[in-house]
């Protein structure tokens, strides 16, 4: 061993030791009389001493070290003079007695500090020394936590953790999957799992009762700023449950998390159905940590001679409470912000209700003090709010509301990262129609079980829309952790889904075969639910972007640019496997 | 929830209390007066009783259904009359008031049995019911089991789990790479990860000091019986410690596993360098768990006049104890085995030391009584014991030896699959000659340090054959279940390895370039192992072969034949990734 302690452990009650340390250089000071060297490591940072008087010799080779040189210490803690009550070996110091260089550093490309002076870019292409920063090292220490909490949690609920397959067969539906040439099986491919979906629910056929996995997963999507083309799931199968059980399993578990990791205790967590959320929220994954509510005005607008409101299918606002003294320009800016293609909106009405008691407002030319006065009260609205206002086709208005109230909620500093709200939606509607297809797709996915009081409604196709599903997502802070669903065990109702979907026998053959074959053995009642566990770590870690918890994360177009893959590959390589590129 | 309990839980304290069980209908027998069916779940199986008096209707209902179909009874836990003790439930069993079939069930193509009449292709199609019967669940709940512990012990020991791509950059060297095209990067290819060598390598310059994750494989080889295309490994790499340090944490990580899983103690496990278990067993991974070791007899044997023997290079045998009664036909198999071209040796010469004292051999006219004294003396035989000898070029005759060896130890019942004889392989060479390319290879890998006292070699040419790695494998009956090395962590001697392998520094800088550069920027020094995981999971279960231990596996061409994969993609995938299918 090349050490006796690590550059976190030493303290007062060590003084008078000898020990042996090794560590990088992170910060060395030249005072002259003394040379003081900040040896750091995983676990912390040591202050090293040299003295010029007493060793001149090994002073002036402590002076020689450049930043982030490897080293190796030998000496005898004593008792600082100027302690650092901040960090936990901050009584104490090294009087070193021999140095030895393990290996020298180039000079870093950027600052191997908390706040780095390197640009993203930079760090990625260095991510090796990007971990060596507080942040990004804490990040994967708390990844490794939750994993280890998440495993035993569900270990001692009786979950088995079972690998499945990463090489596995392609199916066409839903998102694009990355593909293996076979070289052993010339013209034929594997696919990597977009999910373990299928075999989770075989494992359940197996009679192996309760499944879990943490567990890669591959997408071939095009990448937005928090989506990787593969990522971690924390993938759960139940046999013999209803959702009542799934929920409660893992809405458990999530305690568990977040009592160990952020201190936190809930007594339970709300529930609201998908079609609640969408009306107070706009949005299947509600941020509920802040009010600011939908609030409907059809019936109070109406009919007062202002188009854009009589001609809307919904007019639909928030109140911000204590805004009414937003100036034009940051109402203009709202305003900006809501017509932005992103949103989409075409326009935003205002109400100020001034703290005297009167209305001023967008569209006072239509709407009289009363008027105003009326609309305000449906918002419950006090002197000193603003009330924004949106309207158009109902679902469309609702998102574009409710990227308004993220935006508000932002502003205001009512989203704190500091503060979690966990949230159930449930019911979530079956089936989703796509005009451009002009057919229903799973909400889902095509295993997903109608809520049985729905069941009938399959036999309606005009009705379609409205089945809903025992499907479910956890949203913590207006983020979708998880979700799942209870499965469809019965043979019979698995193929109306498919009917529905607009599958052929064939193709639901082709495409689903062995499954359906499993489930005519004896399926059992089973449900499930997968959490991302890149999202969940980075929600637990209170930063936005999932990216910071991948040690090796690639940038949005899939390339690692540490490592420079993808590549191209030999000829050979190639022609061992019968493919042939074809570029367009 | 479907039920109150598990059908492994019920005992004689719970007689009279009112439960639902779910499961599977095991097997149900008739017995006119009394109905009763075996119900299992993964937890066991709990006796249901149904009574032709009391509940007609009722018995004839449980009397229609099938094997292995899925049902849920409520009944009232009662003593049973003739009990079975061995099983936990044995004692009670259910009367049954009322019976829902949750689904039925077609007659499975084999029986889920322990013992089952299903044939390897049949249970590999139907895996998903293969995986109820009870030696295979039981193999799936140990591999579980065994996760858990190990990654408790190495999260005790400091150890973080990160995870590392999948998606990575191919490297030619080694075995060949599984490739991905990138469709977002026409005409470029992700490859599979072989293993995260070069990752967890980066993880040690990234500070993470000590580095663990249980991780999916892929190496695209020729399958044998037990190989899989994608396997799991234990990976590990530890910072600022020694061969000794390394050898240390994993040998007590393995106790902890024979303790945990197997109730063995072990004391220290027994080291033995590379050239010693060569020339001992003639092998990299002897089997321990008996003697038999060669002995060298050219100084005993040659000058005698037996050609065979005097042109050898190596004259070498083992000594069998108390099998100098083998009769002439059990002596022609043995050299039937050993001239197998899976063997491959030419003949193969027998000594028997009888009980009387004189001696019987293959080549008595070669070699008189005493001469077959000097020869038995040698292999310190004792009257009964019987001499089996081989000859010819040394690693090769040594080689043949070692299948002999094993061979006669499982005939003689000395390979108990519940005797455990772990051993250390220290001092591997670093490099091995390859004659068909005329090049010397890494022997584990190009990243593999020397040990210090042999860097000079390095310089000679001619004596490369000799340098010595600091590298190790951990060896268990006989079985390689893991390995690893101190790696190279210093620039000047990572060139001068590539040099030998002989990569241009273009070539190096192309396929490791960017761990190269990681190098420069202060790389502790590190090393680690990796286990391979299924291997260690079927050791454990005392079985031979690792599909045994997948819950998915593949066969040996690689397929799935289960879900029926590879397969072929559609056109428009081939088009979107811009690639074309050319068979030769």
């Amino acid at each position: 061993m090349y050490r006796t302690n690590t550059c976190g452990e030493l303290t007062i009650s060590n003084v008078g030791q000898e020990v042996t340390l090794c560590g990088w250089l992170q910060r060395s000071r030249d005072l002259g009389g003394m040379t003081f060297i900040d040896l750091r490591d995983r676990y912390g940072i040591t202050q090293l001493a040299f003295n010029m008087e007493t060793n001149p010799a090994l002073c002036e080779q402590a002076r020689r070290l450049g930043r982030e040189y490897v080293i190796q210490v030998e000496g005898i803690v004593i008792e600082r003079s100027s302690k650092n009550n901040k960090i936990p070996t901050g009584e104490i110091e090294i009087e070193v007695r021999s140095l030895t260089v393990l290996n020298e550093a180039k000079t870093p490309p950027f600052t191997i500090e908390d706040n780095s002076d390197g640009g993203d870019d930079l760090r990625m292409k260095y991510r090796y020394l990007d971990i060596r920063r507080n942040p990004v090292r804490r990040n994967l220490e708390l990844r490794h936590r939750m994993a280890m909490l998440v495993r035993n949690y569900l270990n001692s609920q009786q979950f088995l953790e079972i690998e499945t397959p990463m090489l596995i067969k392609s199916t066409p539906e839903g998102a694009r999957d990355f593909v293996v040439p076979s070289r052993m099986n010339p013209g034929e491919f594997y696919a990597l799992p977009q999910s373990p979906q299928q075999y989770k629910q075989l494992l359940m056929v197996a009679g192996m009762d309760r499944y879990f996995q943490i567990v890669r997963c591959f997408r071939d999507e095009d990448l937005r700023a928090d989506r990787q083309p593969e990522f971690t799931q924390i993938d759960c199968e139940m046999s013999f449950v209803e959702q009542e059980d799934v929920l409660n399993m893992f809405e458990g578990m999530t305690k568990h998390l977040f009592k160990e990791v952020k201190g936190l205790q809930f007594d339970h967590f709300p529930r609201m159905t998908w079609h609640e959320a969408m009306r107070r929220y706009g949005s299947d994954k509600p941020d509920i940590r802040f009010g600011m509510e939908f609030v409907e005005l059809n019936d109070v607008v109406k009919g007062k001679g202002f188009g854009l409101f009589d001609g809307a299918e919904l007019v639909v606002g928030i109140c911000v409470k204590g805004c009414a003294e937003y100036t034009r320009k940051q109402l203009d800016a709202l305003t900006d912000f809501v017509k932005r293609p992103q949103v989409g909106a075409g326009s935003m009405v205002y109400v100020k209700y001034n703290a005297d008691g009167s209305f001023k407002s967008s569209v006072d030319k239509f709407y009289t003090q009363d008027d105003q006065r009326a609309i305000a009260d449906r918002f419950q609205a006090q002197p000193g709010d603003l009330m924004l206002i949106l309207c158009g086709p109902a679902m469309k208005t609702r998102g574009q509301l409710c990227a308004l109230r993220l935006e508000m909620g932002g502003q205001l500093g009512l989203r704190n990262p500091d503060v979690y709200a966990p949230l159930w939606v449930i019911d979530f509607p079956l089936l989703e129609w796509d005009d451009e297809t002009q057919r229903f797709y799973a909400m889902h996915h095509p295993f997903t079980a109608p809520k049985p009081e729905d069941e009938a409604l399959m036999d309606q196709p005009e009705r379609w829309g409205d089945i809903r599903a025992n499907a479910y997502d956890i949203v913590i802070n207006g983020v979708e952790v998880g979700g799942g669903s209870v499965r469809i065990h019965d043979r019979t109702l698995q193929n109306k889904m498919f009917h529905t979907l607009g599958f052929s026998d064939e193709q639901a053959a082709a495409q689903f075969g062995f499954l359906m074959d499993a489930f005519t053995y004896g399926a059992p009642p089973h449900a499930g639910l997968a959490f991302g566990f890149d999202r969940l770590c980075s929600l637990f870690g209170g930063v936005d972007t999932i990216r910071d918890f991948i040690a090796f994360p690639k940038n949005n177009s899939g390339r690692d640019v540490m490592s420079g893959s993808p590549s191209p590959i030999s000829k050979e390589q190639l022609e061992e496997l019968q493919i042939d590129v074809k570029l367009k």
